[in-house]
């Protein structure tokens, strides 16, 4: 931490700066200016907040200097971390991962229908949600376990892996024989509680950026669940909320190298929220890719008019299969393959 | 709904907007222009999406009429919610209730001292944090149980209520006995499991508004409290995130009006996370009382520089009452008043 | 400034950093820790780009610490800015000045009703368009010059202050005969020409806090007003553009104190639009003055609903009046008057 | 216009409302359901306010159902806009056009090193700021005039076309003979009067979009240009202000498409505002053109630490030139080419 003392603070007042800094852990290194005090915090005290700093007497900045996080910077595993799945699958290694599918699993024939057109095109995950955050209480809140069952029923009927979403900790144990990997949503990006227990399972987890979350606290999230010991852990950019309504969110597409360059962990963009709109999940998935992500999550409906959620941004089947190919080409420019 | 189409939309688009429209339980009114038709959907179907109209073809714009909360809304009472506490303290009525305290019970001493400050300006609750969100897993998490039991003693030493943070459903439980009000934080304004268990609970619920939750989506996580039964729910405007870092957050001081027009559920201001800086909650207490707030949540703490959380936002017991005086002067001039 | 370099940066890339920093101007101070050096530049080079900093090779950090303005800063006047107007009207001092009038001047019937009725409530200053920005090329775009004499000959009339909206350069001169405070709107905050000019002119000069500018911002922009000695500059919160569309912009109340804070210049705010509602702008009027404001901006129109523009935020002659009353008394709370 | 009036909404109330549309040029269609009136306005009148409608007595909600642009509207020219310039080159046809260069011309040398250097890599534009919207009175304002005549010899040595930003209305005359195109900045994208001018220069013209401006406010302030009767306008995305603090701006890759979709006028991005981060420009770069922009404008600098504006977020010559093999690349895979 550095504080920069005001031109006409008093010695009393540096002297408080200072031992303040040392009761929670500095050595502290002084530079005396003609005009200016300026003193440097060194070492790494586990928790502070630099706001505390910046109000006492005599003080004109104070700044956070070392990353809050540590084993979710780049610097813990700078060669980048690979997840892999049990049939061989990797996320963060050369190949682009797309997992696909409708925002809800609706019944048996809709999601295997889906299954088998997502499958078809290329994608290695099926999504689907049996637990539905929504914002109206009288909104359709999802299948719940017979959802799960279904899931895991066409995964492994058609061998792809399962993705969907928890959404608080007592489902961790129901959905452990399912999902081959947990998603945590946006609104639960800063449900902590949640965070840890994921922390604690032997699963993958993709944890979502919240609609209005600072790439240093989704960071911060993904610390919670890396220090309960769970290294699987991805990211996924999918649209902050901004002054901009045309679209749902609008998607923060720097979010992809920026993630890439602070963290060792996978990054994935989800163009279907990032968007809100079908007509444009094609253009956002290709800039994804140009921009460096490790995967895509797509929602893919075999008849969107007819979805009971989300049906605006799901994509019909053979939009999928158009875009994928289109996806292919943009991956070879950036050096990078999707099978 | 109103579906306005393109002007060269075609009959079939249109019938089959009109055919999506019946099926979800809409009575279609049409008008056609000479230009342009208009389809009017009339009912109250459970759950729609409106984007689903939006990008069909032939559709120009589409827009929900029927607020989507009904509980919640002000014609639901159009008097006002007054929710009543045991010992007589009435929040909704003439009086402004204010609730203050520090961020997390940190000892014995250290609880009971502002208890003692809080009462002695005019609080009528005591807050504290027992259970701590924090951003990272690295920050104390606050007391636990231990912090609940010294809150519940000291209220009732003093005679003060209590409000506290629940953070997760096995916590509802834990907390009953404790707390006279629960709090729900900013962060789990969306954690929709939480509310809908804490609708089965027969205990007040102070409701934060979401670092960037729009006042609709504020009023619908209430309704899913409401749904549940529990109808003795506050609103807490506590800063919304914007482009603006000098503040910690925004407090958006016309959503009391808004959420007083639109809803009869009382409302309350939290200066404190509003700003995040001590010398901006004075103003911000003044200017939420002047809007029309029927309390105030704001930390208190009997040594902000020692805070283990949140100091910087925090008043010195002084400020605090020297500010209570101040609110009373404007409580006057809004035909309010404070004890 | 000061820069922090990385724990690993080399001797060559702290050289590096050093050699640049004394280019443009700095003395620096080296701390060399165990882990990380710290570089502290004292002295004030007249412009730097600290982005430039945190992009060298080796840099973890850098932070600018002295503020790039001057003349606007509290420092450079400690006693607060009190702007004297013919007629002995004062902005600054502890009388709070209410301006009001309509969104445009429309005719000469309507701006002598206008000028009345504001007159009658206690208005000091009149206001009214003769340019007006819109966004739309095909919406009315104001009277001009025969609105500006209308403008004058009223004020003459009742004794008011006019001030009215300066769009361009040309506009200046032109309108110097006759107004006596300039308003610089929202979308000019950064025109830097207009205001370059502006500070040429001997004549206060009301600036508009952008949709999206920081309070630095606003700040370095009346810089450019008083670096050409015009120091009569006010400056107005007017509301910011965030997410939220209930309302048609979020006022940032907090910037009224916070500019106080920062400044030595006087603070309106303009709860017109800063909500865009009628049913609004008495709540956040008081809250303005609440938050310590030294004047406030209002629309007024003896009819709103046939206004030709911002009727929907303009209030009838007898709300105003209404609300004159309730903030005489808020005044009184916080130790300022209107008269 | 769509106007649906509250339940229990009067005959009066509906009738008032009624009037007034009739009295604004629109004719009305009259839906009477059982619970709620809907009124349908057909016709387009030159311009109105919906807000006025929102806040009448009686009336739930108000629609606008026509954009309020029309010259700038997709349905104006379906088949799009393409801009020719005098040496062959165009924008808005199959080739993706780059604009390349420092942001200001600072020396002889400066600018004629860097368009060799651009020229090199495929740039068909040369970039460079005579007259700097900076918002500090202390920054480098630019060289003026000798940078214009600079930018016109280079320009023409090479082979170059020549963009440059205009910032007020002078400077439209003096700045004729030197330049291909003018460029508007962000922050004059609402500064009217300077686009009504424009719009009668016989000049192309790349105009920005603001910091905080929404998409249609792009289209109208098109619209201001084009209802001149200069009809060769580019629009350009660069980056919007939002809550996210790493980047300078958030790049919303996402408008990209959707002024694509909404309007026929060329779209190119600017990755250098767009992120204000060197590091990040080659990934957003990628990503608009997989998003499908019609062209690039990027800052290149033959030495960025040494540049006198805008320096971190300028490119190095190779990376500017192995940047262009990989967008060589993109563009293949959206069936575009980069000469």
């Amino acid at each position: 931490m550095i504080v920069a003392m005001k031109e006409n603070a008093t010695e009393e007042q540096i002297q408080n700066v200072i031992s303040r800094m040392v009761d929670i852990g500095f050595n502290v290194h002084r530079t005396t200016g003609t005009q200016q005090t300026v003193l440097a915090g060194v070492g790494s005290p586990a928790s502070f907040d630099v706001q505390d700093f910046q109000l006492m007497s005599g003080v004109a900045e104070a700044h956070r200097i070392t990353f809050p996080y540590k084993l979710a910077g780049r610097g813990f595993r700078p060669e980048g971390t690979v997840i892999r799945f049990s049939n061989g699958v990797e996320v963060g290694g050369k190949e682009i991962v797309v997992m696909a599918g409708p925002c809800s699993v609706e019944s048996r024939e809709q999601i295997f229908t889906s299954a088998k057109q997502v499958k078809a095109s290329g994608a290695k995950f099926l999504r689907g949600g049996a637990y539905k955050p929504r914002s109206s209480p009288y909104s359709f809140q999802g299948m719940g376990i017979e959802g799960l069952k279904l899931l895991r029923e066409v995964g492994d009927a058609m061998g792809l892996l399962i993705i969907s979403e928890v959404m608080e900790i007592s489902q961790i144990e129901l959905m452990l024989p399912y999902v081959d990997c947990f998603q945590v949503g946006a609104r639960n990006m800063q449900n902590f509680n949640l965070l840890r227990e994921l922390g604690l399972a032997r699963r993958p987890v993709l944890l979502k950026r919240g609609i209005a979350a600072t790439i240093e606290e989704v960071l911060l999230s993904a610390e919670y669940i890396l220090s309960g010991g769970n290294y699987d852990v991805m990211l996924c950019e999918r649209g902050i909320r901004t002054y901009e309504t045309y679209t749902r969110n609008t998607m923060d597409i720097s979010a992809i190298p920026v993630l890439k360059h602070l963290s060792h962990l996978p990054v994935l963009g989800d163009p279907s929220h990032g968007t809100g709109r079908r007509d444009l999940v094609p253009a956002l998935a290709r800039a994804s890719v140009a921009a460096g992500c490790d995967g895509l999550l797509m929602e893919v409906h075999p008849n969107p008019d007819k979805a009971v959620s989300d049906g605006a941004q799901s994509l019909f089947p053979e939009q999928f299969a158009t875009l994928m190919e289109e996806l292919r080409l943009v991956a070879t420019a950036v050096k990078r393959s999707i099978s």
